[in-house]
């Protein structure tokens, strides 16, 4: 039947497409990386006003091919599954769509092709690799420990976004416009430049009292900054001693292969714990 | 009797601004969360030259009403409890009062207004949306973490500040006030600025022997830095492990809610530990 | 007798002047404290030129109050204890030593008087304040994690060494003497302000090259960093385990109070484990 | 037989330059070292301009008395072995090459012997000192830890090296070529020296937009900062445990001296575990 044969190739391409583990899904996955590198490669390069000058010519003509190229892999993408639009709304869809919009849209808007930089974010894609290799258990033990910690760490970044504010407000009333600290935003922005220990230096304190101000504020970001590491340390040594707790193999049917959050077996249902 | 109708009516506030697990006091509170952000992004963008010249009158006007505001909110908690001095000399008591006064001083004195920047305390109320969500938990496991982190971290920084002393003054002697060490004050600020690794560049080593001491410096803060993070990851995973191991619910009368320092039921007074 | 009558004496003082469970040696020791604290606060300001031209002869004189009485304790010192010698080679002896010798120099030789810096060092005798209160266990649990952290942190510090000279040097050759990478010294200098991720931005990459090879020394500091604090937390967690382990009172003799090292009871002999 | 005692004289020569347990092999390494680090401070020295000027000529005698030196020891420890090749291309021996050639190089070559920095390499060998000492547990130790932290680490720096590409890029466009962001490489510069906190200021935001994304990288730099150091303590723990556990002796033939991650006794090859 004619809409049978074609599931079956629709079926085959997503395999090529979307999976990495056969031969011609690995091809593609490294032919893709490829592109994606070279394509940001020519973007950044592109940017740099003495290359431009020269390889300019070149470089609008490697992009229309990346986004021909790319315009392609987004058709394929979206006809080789049932329901094309979860691709299109998933994260992964619309980066894909940012990144081939910005070619187009140049055509019309002039300027739109500075746009072209979100291409960086197909960047996002080179944890594919880590499917290829041999990282998948260590990139899924770090994401489940990152998980873990998610909650601690936005706490914490709520209280150093509100010790930042406070203390930016302070120093905005100590040091005047005078000495860099022109308004309030630009004194927090101060703040967190201090605080996480970056001190560009562009804003710094100059009279008494505010160098006093910020020191304090360093040393409390001194403190502070071992929070984080203390959160992620712990969840890190908690999610390793899951992941030996958790049995290898189902203990009634034996089969493996089991999520490092599973309580049951998924294959036959009975409990991975005694 | 009308003074029993008044302490009713006086509970029913309580719980409305003072508590948050009813509908009307979670209400109340997200409703002041958004007033108080406002409030504050308004001093924020007012202090701003370019924005203040257009919308100053606004904002001027905008300030007046959420004094308004506060005055009421602050006046409605002093009602609704029966011991309003207790709440008038509590951190939070004092921090809602500097919020509010700066506003009527302002119409006493020039510039008293500068001094709103100090309703940026009040952000610290922000760490009530934990009690709305399901963060209270980790609130509680943090705080409790850090407690037991605050003698050894106190210890450290009075390391940290007295090695700042004796190396700042050691610098004002190497480095003259031609090379910016101008006064052994600002010395020390230098140190800071270097051990906790900021680096702003205000003030940086010109003579090689000050480049040698101040590498010094900065491989001591590199090493120094890791005491603290040492210090609250082993109190994280402290806590951690006595949170588990403390029973959930009491052995003898099965009822929950225990703190996690407490040793006793606080229901039937038996011992929650065999 | 008179000599035991004199012996008497000795020993009276050395409990005030080096003991500080007594009353009379608690009230010497923060008096001392407060001094020292002065002293300092004086040689600070007296080296801010505007407070210097106001104050200058007070301050000068204030210095040789200070002088006298840290004179007179020194003698003390000597005089209380019967093997004096002992107390003038350790390393408090020739801290109190060196407070005391520029002011006498500033007689004979202009300019020794700005030595007086270095009566910051009498600071360290601000450690003694935890032998008044109760953080007495905390800087034993401390100093002995610590110290096992030793071999491990100069390993690391080599470690650290070693690379910043090896980059150091390569980016000497990549940015020229024009970028500010002077010489060697001067970029080995840079390669400590990177790696420490203090970053003055006194010296910095101008060629795009130099850039790229600042960026890995950024990316090898910002791994590097965990390094210290992982030993750190490791020797932290050990020595907790190992006070844990370690029986309060002696199984024998149930007397307390055993050194946090100690294997055996101090007062009978016998083993501490079983 | 004359071959033979070729061989031993080969054997006896390998001892000392190779091997460091010998009273002779002990000498020549502390030997080699001091003229490891002579030579690499002369090449130090004569890099600063004044220095150059009074002593460049004596610096020039003593780099050709080095290299002489260096030439032998090659010499020397490629005959004392039976297959020099294996040497010849060892990371040993190539770095060894590398700091002989700059000066025959600069016969022929004007300003070759600017190359002679790359003889910093051999500071390498810095760490045969800890073979002299005390230190060889404490290394192995942190090696193995650190070894299996290197694959975490890896997927950490792509992470790291994926958002700065990404953050940089969007940055050139926040921030336009005015503003120092004059292209994306350029970008991608700032964002690494932002993230990693070292922040030299030599590029920073101007706009309010620009400082606003520029908080943003630095509160994720802040809490990323936490994730390699969670890793190497996870793993300096991990090798701390596994040490332990591990046998010291073989409980069959009760020989010691077993590789950390030995599971059968290299000597009678039973088990190491029971």
């Amino acid at each position: 039947m004619k809409s049978d044969s074609n599931t079956d190739w629709q079926f085959k391409l997503h395999g090529i497409i979307y999976e990495s583990n056969t031969p011609a899904g690995k091809a593609f996955d490294i032919g893709l990386l490829i592109a994606i590198f070279t394509s940001i490669i020519v973007v950044m390069l592109d940017s740099v006003v003495s290359i431009h000058a020269k390889y300019g010519q070149m470089f609008s003509t490697l992009e229309w091919v990346f986004t021909a190229l790319f315009t392609v892999e987004y058709i394929l993408r979206l006809v080789s599954i049932r329901k094309p639009f979860r691709f299109v709304w998933s994260p992964l869809g619309i980066i894909d769509l940012i990144s081939l919009l910005p070619s187009y849209l140049s055509i019309f808007f002039i300027g739109a092709q500075s746009l072209l930089v979100f291409r960086a974010l197909r960047l996002l894609r080179v944890f594919r690799i880590f499917k290829l290799g041999q990282f998948l258990t260590e990139i899924n033990f770090l994401t489940h420990a990152l998980k873990n910690s998610l909650r601690k760490i936005s706490i914490f970044l709520l209280t150093v976004l509100t010790i930042t504010v406070i203390l930016g407000s302070i120093m905005y009333l100590v040091e005047k416009k005078e000495n860099g600290f022109s308004n309030i935003p630009e004194s927090i922005y101060w703040a967190i430049v201090t605080i996480t220990t970056v001190g560009y230096g562009d804003i710094s304190p100059i009279t008494p009292m505010g160098k006093f101000v910020a020191s304090v504020v360093m040393l409390i970001g001194y403190a502070i900054i071992a929070v984080p590491t203390g959160i992620i340390t712990h969840d890190i040594a908690l999610a390793a001693r899951q992941k030996k707790e958790l049995p290898e193999s189902c203990p009634s049917c034996s089969r493996e292969g089991h999520d490092s959050d599973a309580l049951f077996c998924k294959f036959c249902g009975s409990s991975l714990y005694r």
